[in-house]
């Protein structure tokens, strides 16, 4: 993908930093400001998701700037759940840079979490449909709360939470895995391709089949991001930050997995386990599974689901806004920049 | 207070508990349950709030059904900020039981709290004035967290958050605490009041007469709650506890240091800016304060505020629901049970 078609598309989601930064702003003292700002200013973040909200607007005959509160409120539910999930995670870098707990502490990041929450609700006020984006965004926000928990309970060491230990799922499948990522990541690209929809004051069938186009892109998106993490390639993360961090929930560890002979299974099994994941532990696990047809496998998968996701396009005019909508999904997906 | 006459204005607050669980269960995953649930089937809390929001709706003139789902809007605020708080604060007893936090662990303990922030706007769907309900229930949160915000920053140690240490406020004086606890604690009081009186369809003005009495009675309550604090009566909570955590937010303190000697004031700073406060330490400081007419004079200034509160209910006509109204904020502030 050229980097002008990158920046093209992109520049889309560019347009809701200020309306977030202006609502932070709105209501907010100003020696709070700084930690409300920080997660935005510091550069960095597609906004992928904001981006997929305007072009599901403009791609279903809507204007441009009628998704552009809805695609804000999209794009703050997921930094609002980064700030929270690098809480949990302990993480230190987001987009090569410090996160929000690694710069402020993690106090201030749980009340500039709680905040952005609140802040959600201000920007949906400002939405035309925003009773039905908001019954929508209080949706996806349940679903990546539980999509969060089953990541955590798939993770098979390192955590002291006892209902983590009392809960923890020692040998999820494929199913449990789609589960997972389902709620974690493809539910928020679903939501953001119908309140797109929503904005373009789309009919039913073209609201549902951009849905499923956000719901498939957004599979598509988490199993890849999964392959990048174990086979490298940078996303500006740690790599194998999956296998320090014990976690099960990753498409390529349980491909792998279904794929090693007896020993291998258990040593990768074992490493995810330790209490301490090493560097060198990392490498051999990632050695593992380069052993198996893990990662091609999960390419493929990856790719049909791109490949069903677009056709849910078809039911849409064409259009240069279809056709950045669809490499939209194509970049989130294969993101070779 | 007879403990009759307690158990009856509790008794409104109560009713609260079926809605608040009924609407946890309903979209929630019956694994992340009994974390969702703990906190509210430990038992324990008095659901004041709820019963502010009851009693606020029956003595305007309201049927006291219409309030049932605005009292668990509140309570579930009240109880959401409650799960965050004691992550912040590494809370291990709330109530007389282990928090949600020390039971189940942290990770999973955000996660509750990010999951009762939707329900609260589930239940918001339930109200008749939802749209002013949820106006000014993000009003209330935003300013709780601002106002937990203040809190940390009156923290003279004990915290290596970047964000504190680098804006901490060395010498609140009695105007910037008392914004602090108008937004920590007086602004859901008075939330409570007004969302009773939107139940009860109540006129403008006897809806800003509720607010001002919910707002003083928040204040006195707080002001109580912090004589207890350094002065001791079991509330279920550690005595002392504003000591051992540091903070400088606390009436009794702020007005015990403006009383002492100078050499006793530097002896109680010391306590609150050492990195660890033992319960030696603490005992210490509540002697250097009990020297001071600190006590006495946070005592005067709460019944104060709660004279001032009741005098705004002069605005309703004379009932039952009026008088328990009254009765309610007595038990608030005076808890002598």
């Amino acid at each position: 993908m050229s980097s002008r078609l990158l920046d093209q598309l992109t520049s889309f989601g560019r347009k809701v930093d200020p309306v977030i930064i202006q609502a932070l702003s709105r209501s907010s003292n100003s020696t709070f400001r700084p930690a409300l700002e920080y997660h935005f200013k510091v550069g960095g973040g597609k906004r992928m998701r904001a981006a997929l909200v305007m072009l599901s607007c403009a791609a279903a005959g809507g204007k441009l700037s009628d998704a552009l509160a809805p695609a804000a409120v999209v794009e703050l539910i997921h930094n609002y759940s980064l700030v929270m999930d690098d809480i949990i995670d302990h993480g230190e870098v987001r987009r090569g840079k410090p996160t929000v707990r690694a710069k402020m502490g993690d106090s201030v990041a749980l009340l500039v979490g709680m905040f952005y929450r609140e802040i959600i609700d201000d920007i949906v006020d400002e939405c035309s449909s925003r009773d039905r984006i908001r019954r929508k965004s209080v949706e996806a926000m349940k679903e990546i709360i539980d999509g969060e928990r089953l990541d955590l309970l798939f993770e098979q060491a390192g955590r002291v939470d006892p209902y983590l230990i009392s809960n923890r799922v020692l040998d999820p499948d494929f199913r449990m895995y789609l589960d997972m990522i389902g709620k974690k990541t493809a539910s928020l690209f679903r939501t953001a391709a119908i309140i797109g929809g929503y904005a373009a004051k789309a009919d039913r069938k073209t609201i549902e089949n951009l849905g499923e186009f956000g719901w498939k892109s957004g599979l598509a998106f988490q199993v890849m991001d999964d392959v990048l993490d174990v086979y490298g390639q940078s996303t500006g993360k740690e790599t194998a930050k999956d296998v320090i961090e014990h976690k099960l929930g990753n498409a390529a560890i349980l491909v792998a997995l279904r794929h090693l002979p007896k020993a291998g299974r258990s040593e990768l099994l074992s490493i995810l386990r330790s209490e301490k994941v090493t560097k060198t532990m990392a490498s051999k696990a990632r050695a593992l599974a380069a052993r198996t047809p893990a990662e091609y496998e999960c390419r493929t998968v990856a790719m049909e689901y791109l490949d069903e996701a677009k056709k849910h396009l078809d039911i849409l005019d064409g259009s240069d806004y279809k056709r950045s909508l669809s490499q939209l999904a194509d970049m989130v997906v294969l993101r070779t920049y």
